[in-house]
């Protein structure tokens, strides 16, 4: 079926370019000698967790226990819950990890550290049980000078219903950055947070067997990765305006888009109204710090060939995208029923809105993925 | 099932505050003599548009398709689908209008009446086409002043496959007032762009059968509608926090709330992380004219009673909410695995994140319900 012929609003995957960005940093991790683990909330789909490995159900990273189970029961089962544990869920995600292969548990605090282990069965398998490091973002996990990193470590590696497995951290404030330069300095950073805390626990009798570290900004920048076992980009695989505009890749790197119908024109008012809302692009507010014109995503047409630089969506509501037309809508420009293309400024949000992805190739939808939901 | 036992997050929906919520409109529109025909966008689930008419299956309005026909597969039969009518829909459109009782399709260009009527079948049902009126809002719809409106109306009205139904409008620019004074004056003017066009209509021998209106804003200060036939609010029957800023309600009337759980600490930068992120809130940055430090919603207890006025959600990712502690977060307070009410900015967003509503009454889970999803 050509996606021309979809309903709108709906998600389209670029699997050109879904593959070319998948294979580029599997390269990557091979060439810097890391495994590849990447986080799949950003689709939440199994059939491109394969992709992002080649075609095989590789290790991976969830960010809620629906995907956890979901994924492990199409075959994945090497997996790392990159969240604090939550109180309260404990005994359901000892439960998975014992069904699995692996499944890493992650903390950054002494009492999850108890949680898991209370929910451990006796003389069961050992859960294993990751650090989380702060290592800048200030959002979840242990300052890496402290004293609090070690003694949880040390409480996990003590107890014989757990796995000690190293260190997590996740520059989440590389997002804040305005270009490469500025992104090299927090992936420094992100890694140098790892290292520091990894000697410090060595020096006390405490190796990690794993360092693992991560974004997608801070990791398509990565040159020297040494003592990193481990990375966890997610975004990548298919790009978005904000990964462009920070530059981690190009605006036609963008696999993920939203095809969308022109329902309005009011040229007196130089607008367009799309059928695109914050239903099916969400509201992220895109990269503002590096352009404050943004808008709510980068409008193409149809082949994604050409960016239809005039139009900028200036509001979402539930269901309308309002566009502004810059130097005005003339007669016959983007009549009503044009079809364009919108590549969200947050693809791991946008896609989270919608039950299906189209995957299509050379104008036409090849398959129809169905992505995990909830938590 | 206590609600208290759920995993986090999750949706819970006030069913004592509902169904206030939902009096209180009825008798309001009652009061004021027009129907009602609530927007099920903002929850998008029958029961609730059951307990929105007291109990039975009465007039809604719909934001999309696949609303209209899953509403209409459990008896719901009188629709009106309040976008403009996206080209390449009007057979899919028209189909359902033939059969359900009445389905009412909306348009503001002639191009519109053009693919209804060429979707209709000869001989057919005719079908109900309203005109969108732009009050003020500058989204979609006709100039209530302009020579656009007469020209389609009398495109719709002459043509036998269509029933000319009348004029509908929203004011959406009323989310951008800051308290009921300048509600008010929006409200007249949502009334006042209806009854002008009308007027002109009435004047040219084309009377509107239906003059609608309606948002959560304009409604809850409506003291007199004469002229108007039909109210369209949505968001009344939860409310929200921004709706609550905007004096639409108090805070203690929204009946819709996000359970999450305490899973990060940070006395350190008296900081504290929230398993409910930007996919159980949705990135509404709330009612930021009346309040620029509102952050991502209000945090309450679990009984919804107290406000926990020192909680501030700066920030969301995508699982995360990151909160600052006014005052500093002093020992003991707020310890890991407390759980927390949050009332969102935007509470059709943030319903339309969840794949189940939880209704809870007296502390207890009651029903479980399914939205509607897609397009």
């Amino acid at each position: 079926m050509p996606f021309a012929d979809l309903p709108t609003p709906c998600l389209l995957v670029d699997l050109d370019r879904l593959e070319a960005n998948a294979a580029a940093m599997r390269a990557r991790a091979l060439r810097l000698g890391v495994r590849l683990r990447p986080h799949v909330k950003t689709h939440k789909v199994p059939e491109i967790a394969r992709i992002q490995h080649g075609g095989v159900a590789g290790p991976i990273t969830v960010s809620t226990l629906a995907e956890a189970r979901a994924f492990a029961a199409v075959g994945f089962v090497d997996l790392c819950w990159a969240l604090p544990l939550p109180a309260g869920r404990a005994a359901e995600a000892v439960a998975l990890a014992e069904a699995v292969d692996r499944l890493v548990l992650l903390v950054d605090s002494p009492e999850a550290v108890g949680w898991i282990a209370a929910a451990a069965r006796p003389g069961g398998r050992r859960i294993p049980v990751a650090l989380k490091v702060d290592c800048g973002g200030r959002r979840a996990g242990v300052d890496p000078a402290g004293d609090e990193g070690p003694a949880i470590a040390a409480r996990i590696a003590e107890d014989p219903r757990l796995e000690w497995a190293g260190l997590l951290t996740h520059a989440g404030h590389a997002y804040a950055c305005r270009g490469p330069a500025e992104v090299e300095a927090v992936a420094c950073q992100e890694r140098g947070a790892l290292l520091a805390l990894a000697a410090r626990l060595g020096r006390a009798g405490l190796p990690c067997p794993d360092l693992s570290l991560g974004s997608t900004p801070t990791l398509v920048h990565a040159e020297d990765l040494a003592g990193v076992t481990e990375v966890r980009p997610g975004n990548y695989v298919f790009f978005d305006a904000f990964q462009a505009a920070v530059g981690s890749c190009r605006i036609e790197d963008c696999a993920l888009s939203v095809l969308c119908t022109v329902i309005g024109r009011h040229p007196a008012r130089a607008a367009l109204v799309l059928d695109a809302g914050a239903l099916a692009l969400s509201l992220d507010p895109g990269p503002r710090h590096v352009d404050p014109g943004c808008g709510f995503g980068a409008v193409f047409d149809t082949a994604l060939a050409e960016r239809c630089g005039a139009l900028r969506i200036a509001a979402l509501s539930q269901e309308h995208a309002r566009v502004e037309v810059r130097g005005g809508l003339p007669p016959g420009a983007f009549p009503l029923g044009t079809r364009l293309r919108i590549v969200p400024n947050h693809a791991c949000l946008a896609a989270a809105c919608h039950p299906v992805h189209h995957a299509v190739r050379a104008g036409r939808v090849v398959a129809r993925w169905v992505p995990v939901r909830g938590w």
